[in-house]
């Protein structure tokens, strides 16, 4: 058995909140307490979890060597000013928030999971990578030790390049699924079975896996074909949004494409 | 042995020909000749493929059973015309052009494949749906059998369902591969492994592939999160074309999660 014997607090009881416990839990980590605004999720989380509940203003009571703040973005601040000062690491999970938000407490870090969870658990952790930051050598001694345990990769980032990275993922996986979902509507509009552009779609990531996505791009908007273009533009006139979005990536491939980006 | 000895013709020495003509010959088929407006590609790729050459303006020579266009969308219909009128087979592979450009030829038809073809031979077909459109039922039948013997799927669309899926498969192909080069772009600049995004690219096609993407959205535009639009946007200040993109993604997700898309 690893040495897993010191204890976590898990504040926040949402989709990263019960992944993660559960995730400790499974990997054998004393998993010492949920703490929670929501009492009824965060009791419910916590009988899940076999372990106790307390409030967050019941937060002085209670001791732990980490403690993993999992809460929205919004509230990351606030939630730490609660917890106890001490010794213990605390970390959060957010993606957008700085380090900086726990300042209270002086071994400080970041434990950001880098997937879309979904409120399913998740039990395959090979492909989450963190997002590691810490204020002080043994509090990221302490992430790496939890991420070799998860069965995760783990990446040292700084609040800036985290940022970026936000932003990024937003672009990689919101804007692309959302744009999946557009030309899965048209297919259905046109009666035909939205499945026929699964084997595009695949062999489209499989590419950008393994090459920089510029040097593979193809389409009418990196050939110049001023023909295709009219039309499909044409043919989206009743979806003015679509239509607009279809002009502007348009642009930015064909900018690419001539080095103009 | 199947039923191969029908004679094909290819027309074009491109991407999209020296795929489909490796591939009819690794089946089988037997490849009459190429003919080609390029003489010296359409030479190589006639020598490639252990058969004969012809210049267009010799077309009336040839004698096959199914003449298969493979020349670029405007080239499709000029093309057409110079091919011996009778009874054979005539299809051409755009995604764009309708089969009514093939109207010379009454046994006409179109045999699209929908996939990134690039210039390194493929050869597995089964992940190639092929878009197939004829004038009748027995150009239909030996289009059907065509796909069957090369081991990929195939569906029947006409003219405008294929051009809807046209535009559907630029968005779901070309844009998504352009955002991921985006992504790639923003964490080359914060000095970030592009690598990170991988396994969030993968999870997004999964869940894109076995969900209507619509329901599985999520990020910072389908939860209204202002405050990390605010600062994505003041992150992208030096990207101006991908701040606008950035900025109508956004709306048309959050116009598509209120049902107002």
């Amino acid at each position: 058995m690893p040495d897993n014997s010191f204890g976590i607090a898990l504040i926040g009881a949402g989709r990263v909140a019960s992944n993660l416990g559960t995730a400790f839990k499974l990997r054998g980590f004393e998993l010492q307490c949920v703490l929670s605004r929501n009492e009824e999720r965060g009791r419910l989380l916590a009988e899940e979890l076999g372990t106790h509940f307390f409030r967050l203003n019941e937060a002085e009571q209670v001791r732990a060597h980490l403690f993993v703040i999992a809460v929205s973005d919004d509230a990351v601040q606030e939630v730490s000013e609660q917890l106890p000062a001490g010794e213990a690491v605390v970390v959060h999970t957010s993606g957008t928030r700085p380090m900086a938000d726990l300042s209270k407490h002086p071994n400080r870090g970041v434990f950001y999971p880098l997937q879309t969870l979904t409120s399913a658990v998740r039990h395959q952790w090979s492909d989450v990578p963190f997002c590691l930051e810490a204020s002080c050598h043994d509090a990221l001694a302490v992430l790496k030790d939890v991420c070799t345990q998860l069965g995760a990769q783990h990446y040292e980032l700084n609040s800036d390049q985290r940022a970026r990275l936000h932003v990024a993922a937003v672009i990689a996986n919101n804007f692309t699924n959302h744009l999946w979902g557009w030309s899965r509507r048209l297919l259905e509009e046109a009666e035909v079975d939205p499945a026929i552009l699964h084997p595009l779609m695949r062999e489209t990531l499989a590419k950008a896996l393994t090459h920089d996505p510029y040097g593979v791009q193809t389409g009418p908007a990196v050939r110049g074909d001023e023909q295709t273009l009219r039309k499909h533009l044409a043919q989206l006139e009743e979806h003015p949004r679509l239509r607009a979005i279809y002009q502007l990536l348009t642009e930015s491939i064909a900018a690419q494409s001539n080095g103009k980006l």
